[in-house]
């Protein structure tokens, strides 16, 4: 096989998404070492654009090498000791993953169950605070296997009322829907670069604010992961430019292409492109008779979970998408695994044009 | 900044290494998505051609979404468990390295040291093994910080009549030396793809041998990072397919491409390249009196590490080198920062016009 021979493919599912030429000739560009001045200058550019899109002044800001699930880990591991008490949201597949690493790092975790495709449950996890006195409270923004949205506001104030960091996953709302990291008040969050923002997966966008950098410094444990180590890490992507580990160079060139094509676009008029996607598709998948999981005022505009008629073999469909339109969307996962497609409005593929390639293409073969 | 505008060098540190236009190309050639049939194709193609070049016929053979560190780490949270006897041989910084590691994935690490520039002192690593019986023993094959090989044979039988398993890193050796992973007996290595593969830094290829598989079923805890989990991971790149995290989509076409540049070589003419570049690099060297760091017999062909004479701002030199000559060479690391510095000739830099250009403009600028 010849990577040059592979199919192209448009990009609809829960990511990637579709990579703009651009950002693919930036990834290609010849490698120059880590170390390097011109790499360095490159890097600071990429944290500052970082800072924008996340809505933050944080000075820890950084991508990590890894993809959206190493930033996970990496807020976890750094952030909890051994014992320490944490509430998880769960309401789909990556509120139970943050519960897991969560664990693995050590912590006590409670978790806040709320049925699939709904909003995370605000009355509940508020007791779950009052009660338990978490250091850390995480919360997933955009659930990507149902195409929930969990909004922010007024969180961090219960959280921080107990002394509890507050946590947030951003992997598939970061460049589609505001995430506003310090007008909400958010101590860490972390994303990846294969959603809304357009790029190869491979990095791991990741912020902390002033209250989690405090608490970092005040650790008794040193933190179990090396690679994921911040202490470590900010003596790379700080003033000291110490050597830790071999960044991911040209992932970082994507990363910085991509992050300017964001700015360019101007994050309003970028929020607007997808809720305007979203807005066409739903009104089509209707004419279709389908049908939305998620919570009727809480759904993702990038990310849209849709219920597979019965008698409908969802895997053939998708299949059928792939090979006759060339169109990936995505199946189902844990709780709704056969049983629903996951339709992805990301970034690049957030436009009339692509809603209009893949209903007519559901319409074909359903 | 636009990343098209960033400097043109010759890449003779101690990695990144040049990279080949070819596999520049393979890395921008449009995303698939992660579980696509045609991209599962390819990651089963990256699987048998790092067995070729791993020397081995391991089932469990993947390529980590992670850097070289990320390899490293793998193996330790997935064979260590808390407490285990874990014997480490030091002799530079990824000794050291692999020995922190350890102790954060809970082993009990005894360091057997040897003086940075040596290979290990296996009279001293043999007789640690017979005092302590450990679980893990670990050894670098080609230290990157010192320029130093320490030689595999006979070291697997060694450490498993204790039943200990044998892990080797060869992050700078895959590649441009024999590693010969199943016939040294070597129970779980991990490399990177910047040095000796002549791909961008991204990915960690990874093997465990059977004996590292068992040990890993055995587990009682589980392994403390879920990023990591190999356990989690085989479902992914096995015949389940399963999904785990969206691995890094454009670096696997970039490594596929380099391994196929590796095996086209050849391995052993790829061997000889390397130790022809290093043999002529000796001999300018020895013309310019300047003088290795590491031991005669057991110098790296690919990484030349070098004394920087006395009264040279070594730093400064190297500073010139890149400003003038659009040369990066290394630095000294650790105990050799300031006094060395590190001269790489990997995969595609392993060539008579590298060593003539760098030995030039050192020359020039000495």
């Amino acid at each position: 096989m010849r990577v040059g021979d592979l199919p192209h493919r448009l990009l609809l599912g829960p990511g990637p998404s579709p990579v703009p030429p651009r950002v693919l000739d930036a990834l290609a560009q010849p490698t120059i070492g880590h170390l390097d001045p011109a790499f360095l200058a490159l890097m600071d550019e990429v944290r500052d654009r970082l800072r924008q899109v996340f809505g933050t002044r944080n000075e820890m800001t950084l991508a990590m090498s890894g993809t959206g699930s190493a930033g996970m880990e990496t807020v976890m591991v750094n952030l909890v000791e051994p014992g320490d008490r944490v509430v998880v949201a769960v309401n789909g597949v990556f509120g139970g993953r943050l519960a897991e690493v969560a664990r693995r790092a050590g912590g006590e975790v409670t978790t806040v169950e709320t049925p699939w495709g709904r909003t995370v449950d605000r009355d509940a996890l508020r007791a779950a605070i009052a009660e338990r006195g978490p250091r850390i409270v995480a919360v997933v923004h955009a659930e990507t296997s149902t195409g929930a949205l969990t909004p922010l506001d007024g969180l961090a104030d219960e959280v921080h009322a107990r002394d509890g960091l507050l946590v947030v996953d951003c992997v598939t709302s970061l460049g589609g829907l505001p995430v506003d990291i310090d007008a909400h008040g958010v101590d860490a969050a972390y994303s990846g670069t294969q959603k809304c923002l357009s790029c190869p997966p491979g990095l791991s966008p990741v912020t902390l604010g002033p209250r989690a950098v405090a608490r970092l410094e005040r650790r008794t444990h040193k933190v179990p992961s090396w690679y994921l180590d911040l202490t470590l890490l900010k003596s790379y992507w700080g003033q000291e430019r110490a050597y830790h580990h071999t960044a991911p160079i040209n992932m970082l060139y994507a990363l910085h292409e991509a992050l300017a094509i964001v700015l360019e676009d101007g994050l309003p008029a970028r929020y607007a492109r997808h809720r305007d996607a979203h807005a066409r598709l739903a009104a089509a998948l209707g004419d279709l008779g389908l049908a939305f999981v998620s919570q009727d005022g809480y759904r993702l505009p990038m990310l849209n979970a849709i219920t597979a008629p019965d008698g409908v073999d969802e895997a053939q469909v998708r299949r059928r998408l792939l090979e006759h339109h060339a169109i990936e969307i995505g199946g189902g996962l844990g709780a709704f695994k056969g049983k629903a497609w996951r339709i992805g409005l990301m970034g690049h593929g957030a436009t009339a044009e692509s809603v209009d390639r893949v209903v007519a293409a559901l319409r074909a073969e359903l």
